[in-house]
């Protein structure tokens, strides 16, 4: 069989991980589907620059484009990222051109996919995009594939390796968020401009496809509701570790009677469950099934080498000739995605509160909590006595305690609306901490 | 298109959980697939029999090998189970018919795979065996596709839901592996004769499979080191937890310099490991590449409805139209199994002593540890002073004491002849308790 000629853009770290693996392990590979891969063009900002990669006999472009439109390749690889401009351009030319297109680009699938997978689908060509979600986890394959028999009620992970550090070092030295971060931009696991990564932006691209291929629907990205990590204090952590409970960074969709609910926002998982040991840079990614039941892969989420593995696993699918619907479901027939706010969302809830201590401020705020049906798993002050404030310890007036609630399963609404009563009531010194905690 | 008809041979509870997820989810995995998955023939032992599940309109087959043989199928899907008999009769004259084939049958596969493997090739027959590993996780998939850019060093995994299962109960309830392997007999949770799976059987048929597709080598199911989880006592149990350690029966194949190493044992795994949480009847199966680094699937490892999410796979797979080389590698290219013997496994080491309180007991045990150059990294007395034995603590003589101790890394080879000697020696009462520690 002839081999499959790839045209790659894009040779940052991934792109030359992709050349390396290839070169590594194109024996073995061509072995394990019938064909060879060759990499016969390549296009990248500066052409000079040395990537410690032989790139002769690849054609050189300068314009991405030209390489996707280019007559000489059967792949159109797009590593170039970003959701708009010369990876979006090149993606669409090389469709037109009837090109497969295998990309890494998570933004552009998150904001364009629906469109993207219409544009592919009425060719009957591939758009794969195993690394654009969770790195070297092969989540995509297993959701279009391995649980294509399944109905999916709820898909959920740690997708962002920035956050998941940062918590964990947190965590594990009991530093406060800013010093944490500082320390992974000195390391370079974190970006001079965190705010993409930390405020969820990047964990709510990846989420929005997953939700996707996991529900039939349309990618919808600006429906999912967004909470990032810099709210979380060492004292969170330690009352949370208190509790039997570790704090992640997750991206949740859920199906629900009202609608999809997605979601991204600091989550309690119990200290013992297998994904609260997800740590450091490394993700995950959970799916429950209504055949297969609650499976849970974890992997590097990040970096040149898991990286490349995936991109590779798509190119070499396209080799073996499987051409599947982009999205699992076809394009056309996928559902408008129907959007469940999150006033529905039901679960248990953490709150931490800075309560004045003074007579009766314990009283209102249990009222405030009963008056909208909450009932409350376990109450901690977290310094001094165990006694609940305004119960008769001695302590100097006006001087605000903290106090933890769990409270049982209640809804976003009446969890908001106690919060605000307790905060009007003038109890509290500060707006109150609240963290959802995820049903395992 | 016109749809898939499927032939299923074997009526339990998996193939009634088949017939059951395309009646629930036949319309959604007809659009994912582009074309219908019909089951039009079925053959089981008792005809009369109630399953639960309508059949009508299903052409009924007394032997399953007429079945396979049936022009009217595309697919004959074997889920009778056994390693000889019916089952592989059926396999192969399907095969030889031109019919893909799915089967579940894991003893079937860990001893013909290679040459099942062989007969569907020359065919350019599917033989697909999703459901014969790790029940849900779709572990096969990942290897013979996801991964297929990596060369993996290493495969490993809890494999058995029913010694998962026991090992958890006796870690959670202090109870001696008698009580609970009667009492998971109760439940249901093992068998009436239990050898099969205590004994580490069932897991090596599933590690050689796993080993073939994960090296790209003939299946090699004879050579496997086995030991079951019978030895594990309470004392076992509380001494790894105080170490930080939990124990799990696992699954290991490793590519080693001296060929591949193939083992089934108790193992001593970190507390806080994602593996270690891993706990009942759930499975996991990681995988070491050296593109993707450390990769863990975790889920179901048997049940109705997981296993048949993983036939259904395997048949969607042949309604898209992929069929691949059975283990990843076309079967003429598949490298003879080298094996790797046990003796030299590199690891650290629990081990248990019942040593003679007497003066000098502790210095030879240390001396023969030192003797084959095994170093060591901690060593407890479990019960009464924390001195050791022969050290001068008055106790009565030739009371047994137990002595626990962690090793560095050594050889299997230095530390069954340290063990040896320290036995012949005679400061010990019984044979000493020995557990492998993977490194993760």
């Amino acid at each position: 069989m002839k081999p499959l000629k790839i045209g790659l853009a894009g040779l940052g770290t991934v792109g030359t991980g992709v050349l390396l693996l290839l070169k590594e392990n194109g024996a073995a590979l061509r072995q394990r589907c019938g064909r060879a891969i060759e990499v016969t063009a390549v296009s990248a900002r500066s052409r000079g620059k040395d990537r410690g990669i032989d790139l002769s006999g690849m054609e050189w472009f300068d314009d991405p484009s030209e390489l996707a439109a280019s007559p000489a390749i059967d792949v159109f690889v797009e590593l170039i990222g970003g959701e708009e401009g010369a990876a979006k351009a090149a993606v669409e030319t090389a469709l037109r051109a009837g090109k497969h297109v295998v990309t890494a680009n998570k933004a552009l699938l998150a904001m364009h996919g629906t469109d993207l997978a219409r544009l592919a689908e009425a060719r009957s060509l591939a758009l794969n995009f195993e690394a654009a979600v969770a790195g070297g986890i092969p989540i995509v394959k297993t959701l279009r594939e391995s649980l294509s028999g399944n109905q999916v009620t709820r898909i959920f992970g740690i997708l962002n390796g920035t956050c998941n550090y940062i918590l964990t070092r947190m965590r594990n030295e009991g530093q406060p968020f800013e010093a944490v971060l500082a320390d992974a931009q000195r390391a370079g696991y974190a970006e001079a401009d965190p705010t993409f990564d930390i405020e969820g932006h990047d964990t709510a691209h990846k989420l929005a496809i997953l939700s996707s291929l996991a529900f039939g629907t349309e990618i919808s990205f600006d429906t999912i509701y967004l909470e990032g990590i810099s709210s979380i204090t060492p004292a969170d952590i330690e009352a949370a570790e208190e509790l039997g409970y570790k704090i992640k960074l997750l991206g949740v969709a859920l199906k629900t009677e009202s609608g999809i609910e997605q979601r991204v926002h600091p989550t309690m998982l119990p200290s013992h469950s297998a994904i609260a040991q997800v740590d450091g840079v490394l993700n995950c990614v959970a799916v429950d099934g209504d055949f297969v039941g609650d499976i849970m892969l974890v992997g590097p989420g990040a970096g040149a080498r898991p990286t490349a593995s995936s991109v590779v696993s798509d190119i070499a699918d396209i080799a073996r000739g499987l051409i599947l619907p982009v999205l699992g479901k076809p394009a056309a027939a996928l559902a408008p995605h129907e959007r469940a706010g999150m006033r529905t969302h039901e679960g248990g809830y953490y709150i931490r509160l800075s309560v004045y201590d003074r007579p009766g401020a314990f009283a209102a705020i249990a009222t405030r909590m009963a008056q909208e049906g909450i009932s409350l798993e376990s109450i901690v002050q977290k310094h001094g006595s165990s006694l609940p404030p305004g119960s008769g310890r001695p302590s100097p007036p006006d001087e605000p305690t903290p106090v933890v609630i769990i409270t049982h399963e209640t809804t976003e609404a009446a969890i908001r609306q106690a919060l605000d009563a307790i905060e009007a009531d003038g109890h509290v010194d500060r707006k109150p901490q609240m963290i959802r905690i995820e049903r395992l």
